[in-house]
């Protein structure tokens, strides 16, 4: 395989640290395309005859099929999936195949197609929260006005909608959706035809083959070409931060399945059981879910770490971005699919979210803000107000509602009765009418909103 | 400080834990225009007077002019910038400063003073690439034809030219560049007016305080807005990136300044020596320059590990991002800045550069590409008599072109003299015309359109 | 500073990368240590004279004062500790100052004053550690059998004992004593003398400095003496750990401080309230501690990242070294410190403990276990009929005592009245008496073994 | 498999998200050893009869058989390596299978397993990490006199040997080999027995089961046992340590066989050739050694980030904790094996070192200690005059032996004919007899001290 240069072979050692075809034989229809794109140009361009081109692409087109059907041979001596086409190439339509690698090399070759894999899995992740998304959506519209309680350092604070905070999600996974979308125009340059790092003699045309494969351009410096893994390593921080949602996501429907919460019940199906405890029902697909940011951040790490210092151009070093971009990629896929699975199927507990968003004093700050607006109290002096009731409220074991006109005024001689109006939840949650609030109406726009943007 | 509601005071313990002031007062002018913004809007919209607002407002910048000039006394106990300002305020204004914080919550105001932080450095960190990319293309400029080996596995390769291997760079900085815009744009939306989590029932103006702050709109959803910290997560990745370029250039200047390689030499300036060799001079520049993607992708694992799992809405575990950022943000235009510097300094040793560029059968590509073009070989066979060629010289101590007609027409018949033409460097560089190829006409229309870019 | 070396001094820039004063003064003491004993260690083995050591020693105790006293001008110029404090040196005791760096350079100096350092920080984490131990015995002891339920996905799996979970960490902060003091053992030996990096000519003893700093023996190698980082990283994976175990405690205490758990209160004094919502009572401080996992995993990334690839010995690379472990420390001791206060002087609702041990079918489990026990029914069949009388309970919405002898009898014929006796919540705790189980007597047993391991 | 709780089955995402047994198949010789102790135990203790202990250890063994011949059919709908082996048992015994989880759960199941695993690849990297001290430990004897450059900042320092560099890396594996012994140490000590959570009613043995699988005794605290994965951890920072120095040394072969510097020649069998240039000899092995230590460190960053926060006690988040710790554990062995085999393979080019030796005026600290103790003057002022004489010698273009005495004596009047004789690098490195410094006879100590070390 290394033509004439060497008197030792490589020994086991280093065959299984070397070889790659173990897993890039992942990447064999982008290898694929990446060749047939290839011949046709060095024909276009009279580099190989037009009955050569047409013998590769052909042959090609028969090893595609062979691998598809599972019947190749994958070859650990033939190292990577580059060589491997080329061997079974070779074997199927005999001398013109080793006019294939003319004015390319596998450093460009590999960008090529793992760029090619990447910007599928861009496209995928793109289509999977798109169906998390209006998962969620649908959940926020029939819940648009389901009252919870809205949590801080996980103490009760305002009464929400459950619509609202279906709604957060729907903002964080949408900014994932942009940085998808970012990366992915970013990315889409053609390093074909860089060669092995100083571009080539022949004549090629990159145009033509990056158009060929759905590139907008062809890559601008063929030493960068080669060397640049930025495309992987943005894709692996933009599944990071959308797992990361995705964690906290989980964590809540771990919490909020519990006996103490009962917010929500997820199904059987994302559920699971014990071997020992034959009553539980476990919320594996959550917690799964929320490990996954682990895995995906970590081989951000592994790249990232991988990629510190390496001189230009190709090293081999580079070899190892391969397998955690595919780790991280399966997992990023498998918890978009499971997170819109789990949130199309859970049921939220009404009953257990209204009772939980009136406990705790949650409506303490629209007293306050009642005292701000009516009797024109400076906030901070309302905050203060306010603080000394709630005591007074905990020291007798009971709710703000239940104090007396009498007793408020005792804190603060202002206080009409008008002040129980706003300590509803109901109120609370529908007077919340500031942009972005937590108000029905504004949880029902913001669906409106998003719902023409997804039509769209 | 925290009304009627605590019977005893934080201790030591919990004020080290619990204080921020130490490092959110850098945030003290972003909190001060944030604050302003605000109380002009409270004021637009009638729910304070105009005369309070504009006590405020005036208030607020006797307090910027007064940490400006070092004379403000931060509190711990007062926790906070946010804290801090507004004791401070309600001394200077007295009773209309506890109107100011009507309609906001500390959870929006330091999502908005950290966004209008990090944007600040966002936009450094783009007038520092621009500069370092100007320093770039005036090196590839006058160099765009100086010839020097092409090293992949660190290793000659092929003849490139000074000026493609600082186009290089100029790609990578580029796709930087584009990297901090796009998060620049995605994550400017104002936060201010998400109050606590849930909204406010004050008719407050969202688009009027996002207007006067310098952002695009406002956040759409109150929950998200004051739990969202994607924005400081997309600044350390594109930072953590961008380091790893610079990590690359910095291990390129170490290795290249060694003596074993004498391509560059460093400017004093951003050199040191030793406290016992007397003959040292280190190219310490470089090396912490290497260092920084350590340090600011160190910042990213802290951040994303704080986020992971974090249920909603704000918890105060994310009180522990602005270390991190700042830290991150401070080395990085330190590292921006240092390498601009060393770039304009450095002097490429041509001498050095042009006989490396010629050693190591660097042409022997050429040689391969000149049989399949010319003897119309297949590259795959072209490749096996190379490697014999090569092969031979070695063992007799020779470089390629030191090889006779005779010697070479023994590996293959069809090799005539014509060879001897394109095994001279200056001749293979010229050659790689294709487009982002290291020819010389290549570069220069590279260096042509970015400064195109840069100008417009 | 670089003696006759460079023509052009560093600027700004260069000073702001390259100068290390800002934080590395934190190292005066353990600079001047070291300091001391190599002058002794000079004087002793003849390089200099008795009176040029005693005058070192001597002028380093000024320094040392004045630097304790708060009155030593730091320079920046003069770049790092060990230039600040040798400059000082010479102002205070003229020409024997110079003689002090015979035998030694900053690169084993650095690492001698470093690897003090982390070994007092070791020290001051086993001290932490031993407290936050003490303290979780205390609530072991205490609590040993009061009944909580025990979960697994946070799901009621079987009730456990207070005590017992106390205990679970009381094992992993033991597990985290343990690798603090293999590491101490591992690195406590002395770079001093190493040199630059090939040791020295001088007839230096490097037995005595390392006596006199406490370290167990010199170091073997001079080349890895002053290129060996591994002390701060493992400084840092064992901090990391160790964080990682107060990351679940203070989730904990999070969740069983919500309104729905109520498990325990904190106290106020590790609490804080907010600035809108009157009525909150926040666990920051248990936030604050979860998140100084990432913080302190953050900083051993980055030293990982700093010292991957680089080559030996000293590179200047490494200076970004301590910023990393300093932080880490800090936030170590910091939050070891507030979660022993947090343990001290939280409140176990022993009621709601108690309430929520019997909900969740708990003890379904020990019915299984009786049908093996008393029945010889193979567990997997016994599983299967708990399963079935689970969900019995379930769809009546009662629990699974509430079931009669029929139901049950219904579903296996065998069961007996006898059931009845081992559903009951006490009775489940009490029958876990495998090692290691949370029966109180075996709660009890591990408090006294903790009890004695601690008094030795 | 959940007995009657579940009404739905798991669908195709949760079933992918879900199972393990794609890769925990790999403990399938652990899981049979652990549950064959465990029968012994129960029969020993009476919970079984002696014939279904009996049954059930001979039918494990037909099932280790069956899976170490290949016949055995692994199952997805089965999840895990736990329930696959106890299915096929039953199939093969029938009723006893059902017995034998008894007094356990898949919770302290997977833990003991997984630790048996761990346990293993401790032992495996001990091995390799001996068998590559070995190796080196010849190069260091063979080359204990060979002089070299010793580098700071990759700029020659001073001469150094050989040997002495390769002794560096003896001292850091090493250290490696202390930490993977105390690793093992502390992680001996057995969780089964433990249950799900509490510990078991059974009247088990759990220092019998212990003591069959190895263990030196149980854990302590049941609810610790099931969730603790300090072992992994801890296993994984270990890794990452031993990685970095892989790295390091790795870094250093790759720049050593640069044609600049020509210090080693690397055998053929861990080198490749390139697909278009015929005459490349890359170092691939070293470059993915150095690589490696990024995807082992991804590794414990991700199992890290699992980690964080989890309550007890088990979470099903734990069970990502297998794929990385089996992933960093072939990646740590294979570059252990790769690395020892090229340094056995690999030839120093003693020449090529000598020459650069003396080369960068390496000897000017000799100079400078020759002045501090021929003629007293202070280091500091020595330190001085010779960076004098270095730019004399540079300016010149000649090396420091070059200088006339009378060019000497012109910056400082004391220097005599004698300070020729410590200019030489034979000279220079003989006279390091520092202990651990780089005179041969230093560094033939020190192997001499390895190989008692190793042969004890």
């Amino acid at each position: 395989m290394w033509g004439g240069r060497f008197a030792a072979g490589p020994d086991a050692i280093m065959e299984a640290i070397n070889a790659s075809i173990g897993y890039d034989q992942r990447m064999a229809a982008q290898d694929i395309a990446g060749s047939r794109a290839h011949a046709a140009m060095l024909a276009a361009t009279g580099v190989i005859t037009d009955s050569d081109a047409e013998a590769i692409r052909e042959g090609l087109l028969t090893v595609l099929s062979e691998i598809d059907s599972g019947t190749f041979q994958f070859s650990t001596a033939l190292e990577d999936i580059h060589m491997n086409v080329e061997a079974r190439l070779k074997e199927i339509i005999g001398e013109p195949a080793g006019r294939l690698h003319t004015g390319r090399s596998r450093n460009d070759q590999v960008a090529t197609d793992f760029k090619l894999w990447v910007r599928d899995q861009l496209d995928a992740a793109e289509a999977g929260m798109l169906a998390l998304i209006k998962a969620l959506l649908a959940q926020a519209e029939a819940g648009a006005d389901w009252v919870m309680p809205g949590f801080t350092h996980l103490q009760v604070a305002q009464p929400v909608t459950w619509g609202h905070h279906m709604m957060a999600y729907v903002e964080m996974f949408g900014r994932d959706l942009s940085r998808v979308r970012d990366a992915r125009a970013r990315m889409n340059e053609s390093p074909l035809g860089a060669a092995a790092l100083a571009g080539t003699s022949f004549p090629i045309d990159r145009d033509m083959t990056a158009a060929a494969l759905g590139f907008d351009r062809p890559t601008a410096n063929s030493l960068d070409a080669v060397s640049d893994r930025d495309f992987a390593l943005e894709f692996l921080s933009t599944a990071s931060i959308c797992a990361m949602h995705l964690s906290r996501f989980a964590e809540e429907l771990v919490i909020w399945s519990t006996a103490q919460f009962r917010f929500v019940t997820l199904s059987d199906r994302f559920s699971t059981g014990s071997s020992i405890m034959p009553q539980k029902k476990n919320p594996d697909a959550a917690e799964l879910i929320r490990a996954k940011v682990g895995r995906i951040f970590g081989a951000n790490t592994a790249l990232m770490m991988v990629m510190k210092g390496l001189p230009l151009a190709y090293s081999k070093d580079m070899q190892e971005d391969k397998e955690q971009v595919f780790d991280a990629a399966d997992n990023w896929m498998l918890a978009l699919a499971a997170m819109e699975g789990m949130v199309k199927d859970m049921t939220a507990n009404r009953d257990s979210l209204a009772a939980a968003a009136g406990s705790g004093f949650s409506t303490a700050t629209d007293l306050a803000d009642w005292m701000v607006r009516v009797l024109k109290v400076p906030f901070r002096d309302a905050h203060h107000v306010t603080g000394t009731l709630v005591a007074m409220a905990e020291t007798r074991g009971c709710d703000l509602p239940d104090l007396s006109l009498e007793d408020m005024q005792g804190v603060h001689a202002g206080i009409t009765s008008d002040i129980f109006t706003v300590l509803g939840v109901e109120n609370s949650v529908g007077s919340r009418m500031s942009y972005g609030g937590t108000a029905p109406a504004q949880v029902r726009q913001q669906v409106a909103r998003w719902t023409e943007i997804l039509g769209a």
